[in-house]
């Protein structure tokens, strides 16, 4: 059971709102916006969470601002909720307890570039593909690839992942810094531009998938990987979900580097053809990716063909044009809005689990089966190099039943990736909607430590209360 | 200016001992040891910290166990040390406080091999070379190699790398979760066995490199990697130090997976050359390898090849025959010993820092430079790939001048790192010998979090006291 159902019943002093508001006013003039519009955009728009709007939203336009902005707060003991893109599946944005939502879109320039050390310095607020498009000329590219556009402070506030993660890691790996303002408006650096260090404790990782609770994140020095000479990309049918899996297991085992391996069932790939104008055969279907040489990518593809062909898939057909490729990627991406389209009105609601590989296959057909008798329609797709899996459920707002059925198939989803060593979420975060699973997957003491260290950074309870874990 | 030389000065209560001592004696039996030797044998011996040993040494064979201990200790509020093989370089497992050393050696089982997964759950005591002793005939290995044959429990706590991690990461990317017995004897487990998750606090990361200050790891959950069908390794002489850095860029900007790239200074050659009977020509020097594919491998050694070529360097000899391959690596290894052998009976301090690759060749020419001018006698070896190096400082303990002037070579070392945005330690580790620098480092907001972190796992600082920071 979600506990964000509950948070909204706490204290809220509007006479402490209001003066931060007007002493936000006389420092950001018309950059402090309370229209309901702006508000409400910057509540949770994307889950079947409830929206809960900031009670205004702030537009700084550098590190210092952001300062500026936390010390009023925190001088009014006002919740402050950092904002990317609103492309946040869990309500992470979201206000229960009311605050100021501050909106990093102006903060989004690339500071520098070292080609040379293959890193990047970044403003939270710059999207993936504007990054990647300023760093196109430099030979290099930051991995990462989430699907939606999301701002990079965003996916690294959320630990986020996707379909390059297998090869790449998550955004765990690829931070090498970050410049993060905590709850009493100091700004702190997490670590050197180094690639690897022993010194002290982890803050970086410790920032990274914190969700703003733990503080604002203002900037980023990002890993980047060099553009592969080749890419090789091509799609793979398969008899059963089984047989992908064992598949991905054995590719993943033999060494092979795959950039990409990702599933999508029967249902995904009827929605992905209608949605993206595809005539992929209606089975479950492997996405491959890999990166290298000429040579390489080559030798990969062959290797993967044959390995398909041991679990009775294939035939495996790969391209190296990218005009192809984008296709069948930009097909991948839209998975989320094909299976919206599934339904056309329908609420829909997507989630993620994640569990080790080698349960993968019986995590995925439990599942489908768990769907069929629960008379909904859910197409599943997965990042199956990491075990993780993602359901978009469809269902009809005004039928009750309906909704009910799809929150109990949610909670039985989690309930049997814990049973299976997994995860309650591989990459979209805990926000609101994910808060009840977490005793439940990490036990009691691990809870306790995940709420002292809330307590010690953040004494006030300011930063994006409600999310992650309570400690009222 | 490091802090150990004050931290002696703290208050010891011999009561609480003798207490503590009374109370795991009757528990233990002779488990519990006092004597000099063993208690000295487990105070720092490596480095040129002085030996602080313990008031006991205790050796549990379970997790349990250990919380009986820590238990005991929380109780009398007396310090606990967790200790593997005591191979750590910057005095990990002194007792500056007095207290009970925890050693895990009895604690060395492999208590599941998940090859599908590529995952092994393991104890702490249990050293990397009997880990892929263990593994070897399932296609698996464990990839982090620090030289030494540590515990894979001591390299969590010091989040230790060496000449693998440019390819296959830290410990921080090879650990999947940890259970940990906490400063109240409670056992956390850090996360599930999933390959990725965004389920809350990375307590995983926060644990790797915290060197017992937060807990006492009692389990690791590890990633393996899937041996490569082949490997090929080989020596490639270069004109200077600065066409070896360069020839690093390239390779690895284009992509080239290099498992290995290790760069020896000319005088750690002459001193390889003596120790290990090899006859490289004395100029500076990169040892590489790769994994992967028969054509894989032979390709990625000519791209390299000409790479090298490009630089001034070369010829690059590789072979992929295991025997020549354990020789160079076994030098490389034995790298520390002989930086001893060059002046024999004399001390020896070998310490890491790690910059941007792009200021690598630099840092190392004026580290050059600058041990001339200090009239010293100190080779340089690096992990030229991730930008980190080590200088194994020799010197006549008796020469009060000579020590004095590695010390102050050791300072300028770190401030010039610090300088070029670069870590005080790349995989040594913090200890007590580099408390002092942490804030010239980090800065006074991210020292103040690490120890607002401390106190809130740590309240009674009966974890490692006087290690990272200090917190009175």
């Amino acid at each position: 059971m979600s506990e964000s159902a509950t948070v909204t019943t706490r204290h809220r002093d509007p006479r402490a709102v209001a003066a931060a508001i007007a002493a936000l006013t006389r420092t950001f003039g018309n950059r402090l916006v309370t229209s309901q519009a702006v508000r409400e955009q910057h509540g949770n728009t994307l889950t079947w969470i409830p929206n809960q709007p900031p009670d205004a939203v702030v537009y700084p336009q550098s590190a210092a601002e952001v300062q500026q902005i936390v010390r009023i707060c925190a001088a009014h003991r006002v919740p402050v909720i950092p904002f990317g893109t609103g492309s946040s599946l869990e309500g992470q944005v979201n206000a229960p307890f009311g605050g100021i939502s501050i909106d990093v879109r102006d903060m989004n320039r690339v500071l520098a570039v070292h080609a040379d050390d293959l890193d990047c310095v970044v403003e939270p607020g710059i999207t993936r593909k504007a990054l990647n498009e300023h760093l196109r000329d430099q030979g290099v590219f930051f991995p990462i690839d989430p699907g939606a556009d999301a701002s990079l402070g965003g996916m690294a506030a959320t630990r986020c992942s996707g379909t390059n993660a297998v090869r790449y890691g998550t955004m765990k790996d690829n931070v090498l810094s970050l410049k993060v303002v905590l709850a009493d408006g100091e700004l702190m650096t997490t670590a050197r531009r180094a690639r690897k260090s022993s010194s002290g404790y982890d803050l970086t990782r410790l920032m990274v998938g914190s969700e703003g609770t733990l503080g604002v994140i203002v900037e980023l020095t990002l890993r980047l990987a060099g553009i592969p000479d080749a890419i090789a990309s091509g799609v793979c049918p398969f008899p059963s979900v089984e047989a992908a899996c064992n598949a991905t297991i054995v590719t993943i085992q033999s060494g092979i580097p795959v950039a990409r391996i990702e599933l999508l069932d029967e249902l995904q790939v009827k929605a992905s053809n209608a949605y993206s104008k595809l005539a992929l055969p209606e089975t479950p279907m492997l996405f491959v990716e890999f990166h290298g040489s000429d040579a390489g990518v080559a030798e990969q593809s062959r290797s993967f063909g044959a390995i398909a062909a041991e679990f009775g898939g294939g035939p495996f057909e790969w391209a190296t044009k990218a005009e192809e490729r984008t296709r069948l990627w930009q097909a991948r991406h839209d998975a989320y809005w094909s299976g919206r389209a599934l339904r056309p009105g329908a609420g829909v609601f997507a989630t993620d689990v994640c569990v080790p590989i080698s349960r993968l296959a019986e995590c995925v057909t439990a599942t489908q089966r768990d769907i069929a008798e629960s008379r909904l329609i859910a197409p599943i797709m997965g990042h199956v190099g990491d075990g993780n899996f993602h359901l978009t459920m469809t269902f009809d707002m005004a039928d009750a039943d309906e909704v009910a059925r799809a929150k109990a198939l949610h909670e039985r989803l989690i309930a049997r990736a814990l049973a299976m060593d997994g995860t309650c979420t591989g990459e979209h975060g805990v926000g609101q909607g994910k808060m009840g699973y977490l005793e439940a997957e990490h036990g009691r003491p691990a809870l306790d430590a995940m709420r002292a260290i809330k307590r010690a950074l953040d004494p006030e309870g300011i930063m994006n209360p409600g999310k992650i874990v309570r400690v009222d």
